[in-house]
């Protein structure tokens, strides 16, 4: 029996040896890159967190005490060795483990995570709490230093130095979020040598020491004490928090003592600790951004498995052409800079590249700053992270009209991330932003033509929304706001975006059991006034709008109001969405499928609304 | 003829003689108060900046070079002295001079603001525009203290620390921004006396040196240069800036030098100032967030004209007597605690009361933690604000589903702050919130009994969203998701919250014109099924509903299209709201008047729609 294999709970880990926690690091590795190679997930931080995760199991109880992952998806070691070790092989799989802590999962998993910088904030909440109500757990907050770039962290960190709630910080410093860092924080991170101010103090130090040996001894330790303080721990002290690292992460005992000693102090304490993306796994740690969130992989090699081109490749390649024929054109990331397929417009265009780490507000407010001044930015950015910029939206952006493009990447349900990923809330948020315009292209030429659309027709705020993963059969181009692309009897059925691809399928398959269905494309949701799709509604008398977004100013509620403002008589409707918009995770087929989205569950509701 | 009549711009400033810069800050002071005191206005930060101000526009000529100003509400010198003085009266009035700044009033304002901590992200942009485009103007920012406690001025601080690219960075350091300062950086900034670390350092030095005379000239050096790094510019120079400071904020010549050295710096600088709210005016230095944001006053003794009851203050008092029932109950503001009424909270529950500075997206998952641990917390905010904790509602409340109750003040029109504070994007972001419930209370009363219901009746996260100002004259409270407190035959008109005042009015103006209006009040605006309005309507065939909101998402919209999928036949509909959401200053009386949002604009359309 392996010794994980006896591991069902913080308690069983606190019963090892000292002399078993290694070799049970060792097999937890293996088990992760043997599991992950089937399943796909985060590889490279879940290999860089295994010994700090058996060292908070050490001190801590995860079903008493609070551990808050931030982002979570370095979560897996946690999962492993709280009891979830034989379901492992579902992880991130329909009705499968979750990728991401999940208070219903496990009692063990204290809150949900899956965006970034929200750990502290959270933690101190729970601080809070416990002290309010009298009870006595412990809670620790894991975050990692790219989260540390999201204004967020530093709302919490400011809050968290100042209430003297005792809880536990642990900074999770591996140089490297998911691009690599950037930033001030990053710079304070990385300046063991690069310190001026550490440099000129040594230099004057010894300029005044050098020549009286007597004063070294008494004075060595000043130094020492000055230089920690200096070089790392200076702006968390600064901020009011006990300090203690930098530990190396991967030393199971030296973790213990740190954990163990910040947890006695009673206190806000940071616990700084120093690990290696990808630990332990050649091709892990040589390219850790490469081997961040993957597919299925093969453990000797790390060969990924081919996956076609994606939306986001295409903008990432299409951009490249526009910037080269305009010269206003920039582009921006928060930190995504190989998911949202800028790679290739960094490598071209570098004074023109911005990745201004986790922080999509910034991001925003910055692009705002850009196009006030005449330059002509664009924003990559997921769907479910840029609800962060809402504000930004609207008041940066929004209120002077200004011209700042968004390639909103991963729109509706992404699969296996799970329901803090989906990007399901977009239509709502974006179209209440005062004239914005919200492009929904249905395939790779819609795409290019329509990024041509927003640099050089539209003016204003113009986001365009694309999803994860490849174009379907339609692969034409129609930029006309509506356009019929199967004219038909019994039913109008309105699409945009790729969703047009189970539409026509649908609208094939009713065909053959004879029922006529129009199909009208939708290209900008806003502004839209809908008249083509109304007058087929007028004709044909019955509607139906099936879209990956949640119902809340779903484009087929605003279709049918108009039609009630219009008197526009209906035999029926149907709108078909994702309700409240919480999906779980499993494959994007699994999901469209149980949301009545694919052909099969729109033509069945399609037979249904005719045969009445 | 007095100075300040010689001053139309940056030019004029330049002209004057040394001599007479103490006499225009006077003569400004006065005119502010003078000003103020009839149009209201924010008047203790614009007392404390005057001097900055004309040392600005000293240094920088403010039609070529951008100066950004955070917030904003402190422009009215920069407004005064860039030839707006002659309308300064109509400051804040419908169809005057906005109180933020404004690129459309004059090209002086370098961007909009109204919002907290955004100018560092947007002179980032503007510095990266302008040297791309191989332009040489300057970039300031001028960011308080305590819109330094935001995030986001954090992560525009993370990026302009790396980027290089030549700005200022102005901190008006007064030691309180809106409600006193609180958190870390506040901590930092007033660790003058405190500093364990400074103190511990100069015990060593001490007892190192003191036996040693010889070296002490050089070593005093050493300390003097350890000392202002240690104290004021460290977390800025570890950032990687160049800090200047502090300067006396109210010393034009010292202020003129430090612009001029950071200016000519060509990098990324921090000048830190001091400045005192209220200067030069007693009441206002006294009571610096007493004099923030006021009405009319006496200009000679600051009294105030007294003001009704309002929403704000009904909240507070009946928040004080839920917690008394209940010791769950934990109430937060982000450096609102007056403005929301939460001040007697504050004095009763000292325990339970935290305010987290101006950070919407801590306060809201700080909330999620507190929630998560058992708590009841409160969230009190102003809707325009809330708007930055949008993705923090979503991930962090919602999808555990948290019993977190907002408390969303200025819902609506907000009056003479104009666009950026409306509070008008409310309905649709807060309903796409899933599993959100949204409360519009009506009157007073309505709001502590839904206070009630949201505190012990409902699970999951709760919005009660209620405007600025008080009560109309409709004073009941009617729970019921729907109640007919009007029964008519040719129009149902439904409404929520205290828009139900102005339905009242048209109707029974109506009813004098021979129209019977069937007038439905909403209580709960999510989730609702709107069967009884649905019927009402089925009745009397026509529907027209108000809203002070944006069209997007409006609950009529969602109303009418219930009646398209119910087949529930319509001979007229109308909705009436404010379209794109962009709504300017003036009196909200005026605001409703141009929307046709009173009882006059509500009759007249009803009359055209039952004359059809």
């Amino acid at each position: 029996m392996s010794i994980l294999e006896r591991i069902n709970s913080s308690q069983d880990i606190k019963k090892l040896d000292y002399t078993e926690l290694y070799p049970l690091c060792e097999e937890i590795r293996s088990f992760l890159i043997d599991n992950l190679s089937k399943t796909g997930g985060h590889l490279a931080s879940n290999l860089g967190t295994v010994e700090l995760t058996v060292a908070l199991h050490r001190v801590y109880d995860s079903e008493r005490d609070r551990i808050v992952f931030d982002v979570g998806h370095q979560c897996y070691t946690h999962k492993i060795i709280t009891g979830r070790r034989d379901e492992f092989s579902t992880l991130r799989q329909y009705g499968g483990l979750s990728g991401f802590p999940k208070p219903y999962e496990k009692l063990d998993d204290a809150f949900i995570a899956g965006h970034s910088s929200t750990s502290v904030s959270v933690a101190s909440g729970m601080a809070r709490a416990r002290t309010l109500m009298g009870e006595d757990y412990d809670v620790v907050a894991i975050i990692g230093d790219g989260a540390m770039t999201g204004g967020l962290a530093y709302e919490g960190l400011e809050d968290a130095s100042s209430h003297g709630e005792p809880m536990v910080i642990i900074l999770n410093d591996n140089n490297m979020s998911i691009s690599p860092n950037v930033g001030g924080m990053s710079h304070h991170l990385n300046s063991l040598r690069y310190r001026v101010g550490y440099i000129t103090f040594k230099r004057i130090y010894r300029a005044v020491f050098k020549k009286m040996p007597r004063l070294y001894d008494f004075n060595h330790k000043i130094k020492e004490w000055l230089k920690s303080w200096l070089l790392y721990g200076n702006t968390f002290i600064e901020m009011g928090f006990e300090y203690i690292g930098p530990v190396d992460g991967h030393n199971v005992s030296a973790l213990e003592s740190a954990l163990k000693l910040a947890k006695d102090l009673g206190e806000p304490v940071i616990v700084h600790v120093v690990t290696q993306k990808g630990k332990g796994c050649k091709y892990a740690m040589e390219h850790p951004d490469k081997y961040h969130g993957v597919g299925p992989f093969d453990p000797a090699t790390g060969e990924l498995k081919a996956s076609g081109e994606s939306f986001s490749d295409k903008f990432g390649q299409y951009l490249c052409e526009f910037a080269e024929r305009d010269e206003r054109i920039a582009a921006i990331t928060a930190a995504m800079c190989d998911g949202t397929g800028l790679n290739c417009f960094h490598e071209k265009f570098p004074k023109r590249f911005f990745d201004i780490g986790i922080a999509e507000q910034h991001a925003t407010a910055m692009a705002a700053g850009m196009a006030k001044q005449g330059m002509l930015p664009v924003f990559a950015v997921y769907s479910s992270f840029l609800q962060r910029a809402y504000d930004m939206l609207i008041h940066d952006v929004s209120l002077q009209n200004l011209h700042v493009v968004f390639g909103v990447d991963r729109a509706g349900l992404v699969g296996n991330d799970g329901e803090t990923h989906h990007g399901v809330f977009d239509i709502s948020y974006l179209c209440s932003v005062p004239g914005m315009t919200v492009l929904c292209p249905a395939s790779f030429d819609e795409l290019h033509d329509m990024m041509e659309q927003a640099f050089f027709e539209i003016n204003g705020p113009v986001a365009i929304r694309y999803p994860r993963g490849t174009q379907g059969t339609y692969k034409m181009s129609h930029l006309e706001n509506e356009y019929i692309l199967k004219e038909g009897r019994n039913i109008t059925l309105a699409a945009y975006g790729t969703m047009i691809n189970q539409v026509l399928a649908a609208a094939e398959e009713l065909e053959a059991r004879g029922i006529s269905a129009e199909v009208v494309k939708i290209a900008a949701v806003k502004p839209n006034d809908f008249n083509l799709t109304l007058s087929s509604i007028g004709k044909t008398g019955r509607f139906l709008m099936a879209e990956e977004v949640c119902s809340c100013s779903c484009v087929g509620g605003e279709i049918l109001s108009l039609c009630a403002q219009k008197g526009i008589e209906l035999k029926a409707a149907e709108l078909i969405n994702l309700g409240e918009g919480i999906a779980p995770h499993g494959t994007v087929s699994e999901l469209m499928r149980d949301f009545c989205l694919d052909a099969a569950g729109i033509s069945a509701a399609v037979e249904k609304i005719c045969c009445k």
